[in-house]
């Protein structure tokens, strides 16, 4: 099927931390065209968000804050419970620390994509993902917040007056509530560079994600999330976007890249 | 004598961490016209860095960045040495994640002062003078950055372009160099709220400081630095403003508090 | 009723991290037989934890290990869901680390209390409670566990044969399973130093503590858990050590102070 | 030259933190006798500590604490100024930590060995070395301790009574005080596996340094250090340890695995 009009593929970028990397920053960036970029709290620090957001505006590819938990160790990936007014806080700071490292670089944000484990509570929480909707309207209203169909981040982002995107994840499996599938589950992660093109060219096609289980859950599709920080990561990435382009969309990016000032 | 005019008062505040606390801020903010806020580094986080916000904009007192070296443990008081480029993308990160945290307050930061280790580091070294007023003005030409005056980070800070606010300390001395005398030094640290309060007067009207060994360094006075931090420390800044005001100057902001947006 | 025997006192210590102290531990360190010393994840550090355990040993209070989750900014008072091989690894790291501070101030560690949401989640799941038990055995068999009775805590340590030490809590309602009544409650935590004493006095004498609802467990109490963090809580820590005396009992640390070497 | 008896090899292992990693530590173990192990200070944690003393054990390769600056982000490289008391504190925790996490792998800690700017400090700073040493004695007087030769770390280690082991870099240049040269100096760090082993051969032959102006340092080798964190490093670690072998040295831990118990 020919499709138009355009899509934007986004990645979590400058993960690494201190003397620390993760993933290939610089293959992903020829990739995507929209950078998630991790600000401190699970991920990234000063020097290296001005340094992505540097290699970003370099190439075009929009800047996004990718707010997580406090919690380098963990990588944002456990769960940490506080109080939904100190969630909201959290994700502030992060996406002014975020504003700042970019204007440094001579760039602007121009879209918020939480992390992990707050990613996860937000879509089954309403008053986490209010915390993180209210956050980024208390900071710029300007501001995109990517967020999964059909989930309470959804909803609190519009309830917020935000402007949403839509995301699918290229590589993830989905649970009939629209959730992603827990890593644990047989096939909840596709590995494959191939069988990732594939399905994410039919979920774009469709205008919907299947469920592990076969049920179809329609969707406005924004944009894709592919990753960075595994073996074949890079190929799966190109896979997808190569499949997309094929399928006559054009790659950009849904908030696109801005100079300072 | 009486003079005319106005002149500011700051004072270090949001220096808690976590559960732990520093210092009477409700007390000193009834007081002094400009609070340097805390930004995560060396002290604060982002809940204590919005109440403080909050608890300013609702007096208007003017809001700051304080920003310092990444030292949680040691309250920023130890010099790291690093890069001025990190040193730079540190205080910027520092500085947008404070406005951010304002921003949810309703309110705007005016000013930037260095904190601890890392101001004093700014006052005798050229590249890390020129790192910080970097950053401010990467972050925002409008910010105000507060300096000893006749030191190397005043000159840095004119250079950026930047507007400079000259301070002197309330209860600490002064070496020959213009710096502050060391701690560690007899009479380097005044506790006498009475004593503090009339070497302020003084040094206010006569537009000097006088060092330790009695030499006179003539400077423009915009903002008298109190402390919170010690017993004693609100009665001291009190009796500051008391002479001050008694010596007819008008206590306000140098850079007047703003509502956000 | 006159009784006879002897009991322990304890409390949570050294709660300080860099610059910021919490509660009065000096004062504290007069009433209690053991002292609970935090081991820099949740609080503490090394500096601290050395002159907690300098101050202990000065006044022939046991010293015990006070591990939690690694969450400084929230005191440990988060849940953070971990593996329980990470748990075990973690808690291993902090009674490692406190018994070469001990060291340093020619004492010795005795024993082991996890940390505010570590020791709840300890009281509720088996696999954390085992994590803790299997992290004493691993680094030190003689090492005393103190648990709360007749929960998963107390089960593990006995499976991994260690010597338990039950506690009850001074100032604080019970639920009916056992556990500690949510703070939120009404009536969950006590204030007032002559009520406290009074329960504990009772508590003691029953060989029972009785829930919010009226239920009565009979429990064999080797300690009673005082708190100094909360104005009023030495009077109340005090109030409780006079009770204990003056109903017959010897105030001495369950598992004695030991000297290095 | 045909020589007789044995040498030491040893290497920074365990240096990821949380879900990152750095070098090829189960190449490096393949090949050194003794394992410095990073204790959560500049990088390392419990997991990964007791994952790297379970890999060494299970090679027979002896487990040493490689204790740092607090200093996550900064790896340790930073020099932080802090009180010798305090530094003496710091290092001790970690060998503690360390000896805990090698207590559940069923291993001991056998010696010490500082790492990065701590070690460079205590190679220029006799408060610095004594600090250090104070901490290995007040811990366990039974560790050896890793020291550069004919400088303040060695004297501070003989002071307090310790076994010291003398090491020497094998692809790092010395300056002619006997400290490293600085990394920015030409030539002060070899990357050719031939030339760091044929470099490695002749010091171990001559039992001297020669330093990058030629000067030629008499010193007792125990040990060698390798390193693994740079492309090429464990093909130089292995052309080391081949070239000492061929030289009739057994390769051997100065202080022998230990297991716990």
């Amino acid at each position: 099927m020919e499709m138009s009009g355009s899509i934007d593929l986004n990645a979590d970028l400058g993960e690494g931390f201190g003397s620390w990397r993760m993933g290939d920053d610089t293959a992903l960036l020829d990739i995507v065209t929209s950078a998630n970029i991790a600000c401190g709290f699970h991920a990234g620090d000063p020097n290296i968000m001005v340094e992505t957001a540097l290699a970003a505006k370099a190439r075009g590819v929009a800047i996004g804050a990718h707010p997580g938990f406090l919690d380098i160790r963990g990588f944002g990936r456990n769960v940490i419970r506080d109080t939904p007014k100190r969630i909201e806080r959290d994700v502030a700071y992060q996406i002014g620390a975020l504003q700042a490292c970019a204007a440094l670089a001579g760039a602007r944000v121009t879209y918020v994509k939480a992390h992990g484990a707050l990613a996860n509570l937000a879509n089954v929480e309403d008053d986490v993902a209010q915390a993180i909707a209210g956050a980024v309207a208390g900071v710029d209203r300007g501001l995109a917040l990517v967020v999964m169909p059909g989930l309470p981040a959804e909803r609190a982002a519009e309830r917020a007056g935000l402007r949403t995107v839509r995301e699918v994840y290229a590589d993830r499996a989905y649970a009939d509530d629209g959730t992603l599938a827990p890593r644990a589950l047989d096939g909840a992660v596709l590995h494959d560079p191939g069988a990732i093109a594939e399905r994410v060219r039919r979920m774009v096609e469709d205008g919907a994600v299947t469920t592990l289980s076969g049920r179809r859950i329609p969707v406005a599709i924004d944009t894709v999330c592919v990753h960075g920080d595994t073996p074949g990561a890079v190929a799966a990435a190109a896979a997808v976007r190569a499949a997309l382009e094929s399928a006559g969309l054009a790659l950009a990016p849904f908030a696109p890249h801005r100079m300072q000032g």
